[in-house]
């Protein structure tokens, strides 16, 4: 059927619920949903699979608007096919505790897949979906069962595109041949600060092509309906190369400032609202209206989606009766539950075991677990062998053409592609069947700053292998030495920062990171070997903080995380030999699980009476809050052999046992002597 | 001259020292080293210019080994040419307190010019450094005085090639037509998990291409030392676009394991380094050795740098007479001092004075100072209208050609690619005669995170300007509101996180941020309007800390920065009001600055005997420090306008008012109550 006026209609109520809502907020960005609504009328209603009564089936095609910005786009979309977003909801735009937020964000709104608005974030997300896709089908799909046939789709704007997250995610999709990726290149020639010929003239065609994407050109994306029809009818066709198409658009298509900056990031003025809805043929008095038209065509799309989906779960039904263990894994996997069973696997260890250091504590836990756990999806960026985040059994994810892996591998090369791989993994969590754990160097998760935020505030279960995590490290030197690295984690809202100690520990953080369904987790291991503590088990540590060595007669509790708990045991033996005093020791692998213990268990473990000196080989920043005292390192480290630096820093029983009896001594007059844990009121959450 | 033995023995001297250096060490990368001597030997022995004996000779040609990890080829060559590296600094590769560390470090070592290693950081700061010689040429060359004509050359592998960062610069150098920038490509094929077809299949040279980049290719990096001094000739002479020469190399040339990951990371085994040794025509038997041949070869070359910088003194010199002002221009800035009397252009501001966005103010800071400081280069990704980062009169710093600036401009559009502009203002700081300052969101810092860290770690002085700095920017909502992001940056060793409160604050934050020589700056500042506060002056405000508003009988002192302490003095009305209660406030726009005060100043600001409560609206990490409670923000934040924002979390004088009540009461009964900055010992340093 030819595209004609209700077309045109749908696309400009659209366009008049983003202005209008933007005015009424009088914030936000009208300019994108102006331009990229005719390309939304034209995927939405005649390409995408959805039912907006349940925005979490598993087959629905996935929509990610990169442009984040953009929002009101998404929201006008959402709210007129029918998902649970209202009216009202659209008045309510960049409103204290809408479900229409300044930027998308998934947890709140129904529909949003991922979080987006930081730049070329929604674009890797988008990457991580299609890597879902295509191993989920891969693992599920059988011979008249194409259970899992969807295509992500996104749309991203100039900012995206100059952005150096989104170039790791194109050059990793390309690499792998994600078929079922349509990516929609705004490309209206502005960005905040004016004409991107100020700073973007490259050639984004030509460089997609150089990736090994296929590419096409719709000229005039504000008018060619037919033309966006074929370009994404050609994209769906090419089933080996993900598909770039440059869409040419005029932002903020008709208002009186089409085309320029003005329209990007304010609303438009009352009297160019007026000379919009004139322009389109709506009434210039009336605000957020809906056509019933409209209604009814979008209407008519969403309950085509809900039978798709009707017919999908009945076919998912039979699937059950001819591969009942694949039925009953995928339907568990939904649940984001994992096997039962399955903790039964974590290793145990006994303080005879051999001295190991946590990032081969870490493999064993994944080669202990792989298969019980088949949603496990692990990789690393470019540091396999160093991150040992590869079981020995385990087949890359790779286009089976390749000769080098198949889809349904679990292993992921994520490439020197920290920041992308980060938000990878948000994309592949957000599929809904799949738990990512990624590798690289603990200094190195700081390139991924800006996706490893987004795991904490969209809730992605993602896991973070992060190893050499301190001057530990030794030789590679300051540059690969974290410092500050865990106190900008541990800052970070919904974050779990885990430094295990010894074995069990490891096993704990892998507990906690597993069965933490809405919270990301950062495991920091040491390249160094580490002793199997006397008093740990995963019982305890699952607790974040625990008394790894108790002495009722202590002068001074040691506070401590990962390779420096093995240090402090020393330093009590060194204590008690040198100086008499005796000392107790308390392990804190995540201060976060910590945190959200009973206060009476937290005393227990930090009691009053008596001071606490941290010790932490990298920043004290924070540790204040479970210490009276801290000793760290607040400057950058040193190249040399690792034990070499930690004697160069005083890291060692002597220099702990110095600061401990400085701590008891300055702290002997106090009265009362209270916890740091005892605070005068409790925090807002 | 053709090439012939001598160039011969010359690459297997730079080889073996590799062999030998990183065997001694037992740790390090022969790989690289290997296989890039021969392009090493010809750029640095037929077309660099340098004078060993002076390595900071502004004219100098600069060197960037972008593939850091490969820094034994750099330590070789710097030992060869004659730099102030000797042999036994070789020995000591990779050992404690050495000038040879695992990774490049700037302030370390003779003739580094940038500190490298974190993948893809080098590159750009290559593209910083071409900057820099672009606007300075501009700047100072006169006719018959080419004082600054240098090139910048770099290294990079397929590691840095992979990293967005990279991509971010090349196209930023592509847009820009950086002449003067000539990158090589070790395309080995070789990462650290194995073959790059695992994770990097893309053709990287098309991708410069389309970036607007030439290119050539040397297919055979091994042998064809003809093939290399071409390719580097046409670099040379293609002035309008930076230049990729692809060279396809060995990984570990003359290894066994030659051409395979085996060789990139670990030292060769000793059956290894003998065959290697023999292959080369070296005794296998000796180590560190350097043939008298290759002295003599490489000290003429050393000594033809020597008098080549002697010609341009004399130039520079004549250039004195011509050109007084110019001339005493650049011999200042190459003191690293500013101008005389610059400081008095920065403005001040009394109470009456209306209440302005620390962002506003901080314009007006540029716009007062820019013609007094001319080294300083502002600039903004992509933000420009929001980060306020722009005097009226700037020039943008653009190719001629494109009709929208000069090479002369001193604002640079970084386009919306946060990591590299921070990694381009390292390159330009390191250049040294320039002062760069760019702007974005400070959630988006932590985009740049990577290369911030190395702006702290190479001592750069490089100015941040980190607008929208808190849940105060509003309708954006948590996507962009930072929570995290400061007491990341206050864990950074050796950054300034400034935090004004008002125009006296923000002028003493860019005074301290301009005259610290070897320390960068993160300045955080408001969307919102502040008022000017009464106690403030750029005096106190440059001591990072000092007493806003002072009562001796105060039972309480409220500790805040930025947008809060205007909040904390109505708290402190409210306080007298609502309870008789008498409070103190402390402004504390920068923690690090204030750390570095004496000890009696320190405490006569947070003083013994009260207690003290942080107030900040973020991330409460690292206040303990400063205050025996804390009131912030440990959750995301919320979008909507911004004073809603605040009242929902409670962030006004009865929310403040209502925790310090909660403080006092609950400190009532300890005895001593010591100030937070009584220790019982002082951190190393």
């Amino acid at each position: 059927m030819p595209y004609g006026e209700i077309d045109q209609l749908a696309i400009n109520t659209i366009r008049t619920l983003a202005v209008d809502a933007t005015a009424k907020a009088n914030s936000g960005h009208p300019g994108a949903p102006m331009g990229m609504a005719p390309v939304s009328h034209v995927l939405f209603n005649k390409f995408m699979k959805f039912n907006p009564k349940n925005p979490k089936w598993v087959n629905r095609d996935r929509f990610v608007l990169s442009n984040g910005h953009g929002c009101m786009l998404q929201y006008a979309l959402l709210h007129l096919f029918g998902y649970a977003v209202t009216l009202d909801d659209l008045k309510a735009f960049r409103q204290i505790d809408s479900i229409t937020p300044g930027h998308p964000e998934s947890h709140d709104t129904p529909g949003i897949e991922v979080t987006t608005g930081p730049l070329g974030q929604g674009f890797s997300n988008a990457v991580g979906l299609a890597i879902a896709q295509a191993h989920t089908a891969a693992v599920f799909n059988k011979p008249g069962y194409n259970l899992v046939d969807n295509y992500t789709y996104t749309f991203f704007g100039d900012g995206c595109a100059m952005e150096g997250i989104a170039s790791e995610a194109a050059s990793t999709a390309g690499h792998l041949k994600l078929g079922n990726l349509i990516a929609i290149y705004d490309d209206n020639h502005i960005s905040i600060d004016g004409d991107t010929k100020c700073a973007f003239t490259e050639d984004v065609t030509k460089r997609f092509e150089a990736y090994g994407w296929h590419t096409v050109w719709v000229k005039d994306g504000d008018h060619d309906l037919e033309g966006i029809e074929a370009a994404i009818k050609e994209a769906q066709s090419v089933k080996d190369k993900p598909t770039m198409i440059r869409l040419t658009t005029t932002i903020g298509f008709g208002s009186k400032l089409q085309g320029t900056g003005g329209v990007h990031g304010n609303p438009l003025k009352a009297d160019d609202i007026k000379h919009v809805k004139t322009l389109f043929g709506f009434d210039p008095e009336k605000t957020f209206v809906v056509p019933q038209e409209v209604s009814d065509l979008y209407g008519k799309k969403a309950s085509e989606g809900a039978a798709l989906e009707a017919e999908w779960n009945k076919l998912f039904e039979k699937y059950g009766s001819e591969h009942k263990e694949l039925h009953a894994d995928l339907a568990r996997r939904l649940t984001g539950k994992l096997p039962e069973g399955w903790e039964k696997k974590l290793p145990t260890y006994k303080p005879t075991d051999s001295a190991i250091a946590s990032r081969k504590l870490s493999e064993t836990v994944l080669e202990s677990i792989y298969e019980a756990v088949p949603e496990l999806l692990s990789g690393s960026a470019d540091l396999t062998g160093s991150n040992n985040t590869r079981w020995k059994a385990a087949v890359d994810f790779q286009p089976p053409d390749l000769g080098i892996g198949e889809w349904s591998g679990r292993y992921i090369r994520y490439g020197v592609r920290e920041h992308a791989m980060a938000a990878l993994m948000n994309g592949i969590a957000a599929y809904g069947t799949l738990i990512p754990a990624g590798g690289t160097f603990l200094n190195f998760v700081s390139y991924a700053a800006g996706a490893v935020r987004l795991s904490s505030l969209s809730r992605q279960r993602v896991i973070y292998v992060a190893t050499h995590d301190s001057i530990g490290l030794g030789e590679d030197g300051p540059t690969h030495q974290p410092i500050e690295t865990l106190a900008h984690f541990r800052a970070l809202p919904n974050m779990m920062v885990w430094r295990p100690a010894d074995g069990n520990e490891t096993s704990a953080a892998y507990y906690m990171a597993l069965t933490s369904h809405e919270t990301p987790s950062i495991l920091a291991l040491t390249r160094q070997n580490l002793p199997q503590l006397e008093g740990s088990t995963i019982e305890k540590a699952i607790k974040g903080g625990y008394v790894a060595h108790e002495d009722k007669e202590a002068a001074i509790t040691l506070v401590s995380t990962g390779s420096e708990v093995g240090l402090c045991l020393e330093a009590v033996k060194f204590l008690a030999e040198k100086h008499n005093v005796k000392a107790r020791v308390v392990s804190m692998p995540c201060v976060e699980v910590f945190d959200a213990q009973s206060k009476e268990y937290r005393l227990s473990v930090i009691p009053d009476g008596i001071p606490a000196l941290s010790v932490e080989v990298m920043s004290t920043l924070g540790w204040e809050k479970y210490s009276h005292e801290q000793f760290g390192l607040n400057r950058f480290g040193a190249s040399g052999p690792y034990k070499e630096v930690y004697d160069k820093f005083e890291f060692n029983a002597p220099g702990i046992s110095k600061r401990a009896i400085a701590t008891i001594e300055f702290y002997k007059d106090v009265k009362p002597l209270r916890s740091p844990l005892n605070r005068a009121f409790t925090q807002l959450i």
